[in-house]
């Protein structure tokens, strides 16, 4: 859903098969010297291998290429699990003539199966040479697992005089519940910036983007986000009006990202936007939009397309929030106030409600009444499809 | 799914239809002079009109009468809906000739509706001359919602030489995961018992009973738990022994009910026990099991009958348990290892995990190998027809 890839200077993808599915199951992305990576990991304990790697990795130098597969995620695999992740890196360096440690390694698909170490080294043999600035697009497609459709996006922006390029792709369908970080997401750009505020820069923006969706509360073992930049031998920190270009740059790109792994998710029908305001504090506005996000209650009368705004109310009043005074909550449908005074509007009729609750994408607005912070998040709905698909697929 | 429901002396049921639904739907209860009631609450913000007038009554008045009606929770219905439930005590007292703060209200069924007066009224009209002691079963299957099958359970025990009966009834099927408190269960007993004493020995059963069984996380904003003793005139607490014997048979007869409601939750097809052991505090070995038990990914595995460990570990892992070592954790199904050591236990088989977990019924042992506190609770799978149930079922 996305139309088109631009390449990023310094930047080249190869996609390749392991055989193992149909289609393309693994990228090798080498990036040019000089270049500088963020990341933001999962904080599931139960950190996979390839993300304590990657961690390791990052720590002891500037990265020189990226290696993603799907299909098996090299998680619970325990210390057999790290040595498969350090050959794949190893198998890597030998074929690009760098060191093991420049090399970031990422895996997604299920978990508890050690790598097909001969099948991924195999089908490693080729890609070098097919590396391609060109080859975004079909690594958007080669690292989905069960997404349905790819997921990329591409920004332009000058900075100081300059036209730069902000690429991403990411997956995800399911087990979506970011914490500090996400499902995969791979994003490059060539703008000129330090290590330092690559970092910076990539945290905030992860915080209200990738950190902000939701699918089924559940957080992977090897979510992973990461923000290269080729041209990160800048020294000097970048001005605030320039900090300001790329981050509105990669939030509109992340953004993008993270509704459509929402849009995409399992069993998936709408898009909500849960937005919770008048607030004592951003965490307590979050509480309560979480609460709603993960009901099942609240998700399965959403897939109905029934304003059953009993289980927002129910949702709302479980959050566990002090005090809360239920007289004072307003609850909107899109623009339509459904709930204030501690009774149903006056105004409302459930037709306006289905109507607006019927569409691809809404949102629920609740106001607290009680301080001026909010937040915002994004989830789908709870479908019989979301139970079928993840009562046969192996995580 | 219950034999015979035992009278208990000084307690008579009665049971009617507003003619709104197939069936019963009103339950009126007679306790006599010198009964004391105990009761927990749900912990909801919005909780319901009813709710907060049975708290109210409690502190006024011992209870002489309680009326219980299924179809409209009388929740998120704000002043009229408190008016609503204070007439309908005011009719009950009428008819029975006691004051309204002796009479304690339950509603139960969909949330933001006006009660029915005019059909409560009218079907009230007929019961007090119904009152019997024999009525509990009537009044089991008469306060079900979307539930199946009736929940009751009596049990007799010798307290201070004399033979007692301790008998209860519950609903709920879905909107479960009490907190304090739980969806609706009445209870009574002739065991002579202080007020002080049947407050205190309810709440610590609620906790391990009623609280710790969860069907989707939802808690309702209608929960009550309310225990009766027709013989609550005694004036000194009871001896340590004779709290044993009145606390073994209140968690008897509650662990049934509360597990009935799991058995009974909607789409339902497995009861899953899990048991988190050797933690540092009960209160992470609770986090780990809510975070097993509210798992979608998790749930939908159980439904399929798929030993996908590997979602177990992304549940355990994302509990948010500070330095949890992945590598001292051991996981069973029943008896069988499944995970230790930081992977899979060598003797494990697929084979063998999915012979269990097509049981009706089974466990998740979870060991943080890091103290010696533990948790039980019990939670069902996520299938379809739970979809099903709630996309068409109004709450």
């Amino acid at each position: 859903m996305y139309k088109h890839l631009e390449p990023v200077a310094g930047v080249e993808l190869a996609s390749g098969s392991t055989g193992l599915r149909d289609g393309d199951d693994l990228v090798l992305m080498r990036l040019c010297p000089g270049s500088g990576a963020a990341a933001v990991f999962t904080q599931n304990s139960f950190r996979a291998p390839p993300v304590q790697i990657a961690e390791q990795h990052l720590q002891a130098a500037m990265p020189r290429a990226l290696i993603v597969n799907a299909g098996h995620a090299n998680a619970g695999t325990g210390e057999p699990g790290l040595q498969d992740g350090r050959a794949l890196c190893q198998a890597v360096a030998t074929l690009l003539g760098i060191e093991a440690q420049e090399v970031l390694p990422f895996s997604t698909g299920v978990i508890g199966e050690r790598l097909p170490m001969q099948a991924l080294c195999d089908a490693l043999q080729h890609m070098p040479a097919e590396l391609s600035a060109g080859g975004w697009s079909l690594a958007a497609h080669a690292i989905m697992t069960t997404d349905s459709f790819a997921k990329g996006k591409s920004c332009d922006f000058n900075l100081q005089g300059q036209r730069r390029t902000l690429t991403g792709i990411a997956k995800g369908a399911g087990m979506i519940c970011p914490n500090m970080a996400t499902m995969l997401a791979f994003l490059a750009t060539d703008a000129p910036v330090t290590q330092t505020d690559l970092q910076a820069i990539l945290r905030e923006v992860v915080a209200t983007t990738f950190n902000r969706i939701t699918v089924d509360g559940d957080t992977s073992t090897n979510d992973a986000c990461v923000l290269i930049s080729t041209n990160s031998t800048a020294s000097d920190p970048l001005a605030d009006s320039d900090r300001r270009v790329l981050f509105d740059a990669l939030h509109e790109v992340s953004l993008d990202l993270a509704q459509n792994i929402i849009r995409n998710a399992e069993g998936a029908t709408r898009l909500i936007t849960i937005e919770v305001s008048e607030g004592c504090a951003e965490a307590e506005c979050l509480q309560v939009a979480y609460s709603l996000a993960h009901s099942p209650l609240v998700k399965t009368a959403i897939f109905a397309g029934d304003p059953n705004w009993g289980r927002l109310l129910m949702a709302i009043g479980k959050a566990g929030i002090d005090d809360l005074d239920p007289s004072r909550i307003e609850i909107f449908l899109d623009d339509l106030c459904l709930f204030s005074q501690g009774q149903v509007a006056p105004s409302y009729t459930a037709g306006q409600g289905a109507q607006i609750m019927l569409q691809d994408a809404f949102s629920i607005r609740v106001s607290l009444r009680r301080g001026t912070e909010s937040a915002t998040l994004w989830t789908s709905d709870l479908s019989d499809d979301y139970v079928r698909i993840n009562a046969s697929y192996r995580t």
